[in-house]
């Protein structure tokens, strides 16, 4: 295979982008600094330009995925009116992402990326995420003009809802369904925790 | 290391135990048949007496995992009394479970696990814990005398509920708590499914 020269900053972004491939295809534990460089058609040495090690490859793409989770829940935020519908959208957005992306959401929320501490633009990355699901069920709450001493048991339970519908989901434990019963099934659940059953 | 010799039932059983161990320690991508049998004491052929393959290993780990779940939550709400009090203790020994055995509820319900078709015991046993939590939420319902369609949505939240929480908890994606502290939040978490918040 013919090997690519790229200025430092496309280098990265080609590696990332060949890692990110590769991973989708083959999962979290399959994924190598060298098959990240084979997929972006440079040499084996490359990568180590940019990432000390495989765990920092990892990092990064759940850096890049938890973005992308951050900007398609702000985009279902944007696109709802009102707080329930606010909350619906997000949670929908939440788990079509999931479904979408299954090796990146297995990544982001899986046992690969340990050591957080060490990784501070995934640590912010992830930070936007539960940010965006805390303003979120505030501005719910609030519409609703409930009042809580603290936040987190609201926020930890509409997180716990969507993220272990997302789990089960792409873990298939909830047998079989057509998009469109997918759809259903997460408004309706959703819904649970909008209007509480 | 001296190698053990086993009646038949016996061996498996202490290829599962020995499994099982690793499975805890290390995670089920480090699990194979030849670290099992080493565990275990035996030949590294012996475990082929009883298992085909790393997979076969895997799902008879996991339907061990899902009968031990099976126990716990049936255990939890038969000393639980009333409808509301069982499907709290539903969902303080599902997330225990996940808690003290992260490793054996990331193989449970993670993408290890494929091919459920191949593997009936797991099947089984994975539907008995399915069956426990439909039957209890479905008690729930029927004191709070709520009859609905179809039990999908009901049962699917509540699972999602205490599943996402598990799972956020062995990933430590609500921070560091104290057993105290993650008694206290499961306890209001599934308290949001019991009473609408």
């Amino acid at each position: 295979m013919g090997k690519t020269s790229y200025h430092h900053g496309n280098l990265r972004a080609a590696l990332l982008a060949g890692a990110g491939d590769l991973l989708e295809e083959k999962g979290p534990a399959q994924l190598s600094l060298r098959e990240a460089a084979r997929r972006a058609g440079v040499s084996q040495t490359a990568p180590y330009r940019h990432f000390d090690s495989r765990e920092a490859l990892l990092a990064a793409l759940a850096a890049k995925a938890y973005h992308d989770l951050a900007t398609a829940l702000n985009d279902a935020c944007k696109s709802a009116a009102g707080a329930p519908a606010t909350l619906h959208a997000l949670g929908a957005a939440y788990v079509d992402f999931a479904v979408e992306n299954p090796q990146k959401f297995r990544l982001m929320f899986g046992p690969d990326i340990t050591m957080m501490e060490e990784w501070e633009d995934t640590r912010a990355a992830s930070a936007d995420v539960q940010n965006i699901i805390e303003t979120t069920v505030g501005d719910y709450l609030e519409a609703r003009r409930i009042r809580l001493k603290t936040p987190l048991v609201p926020v930890a339970s509409a997180w716990s809802l969507i993220h272990g519908l997302a789990m089960l989901m792409i873990e298939q434990r909830l047998g079989e369904m057509s998009d469109e019963d997918r759809s259903a099934l997460v408004a309706s659940v959703t819904g649970f925790f909008v209007t509480g059953g």
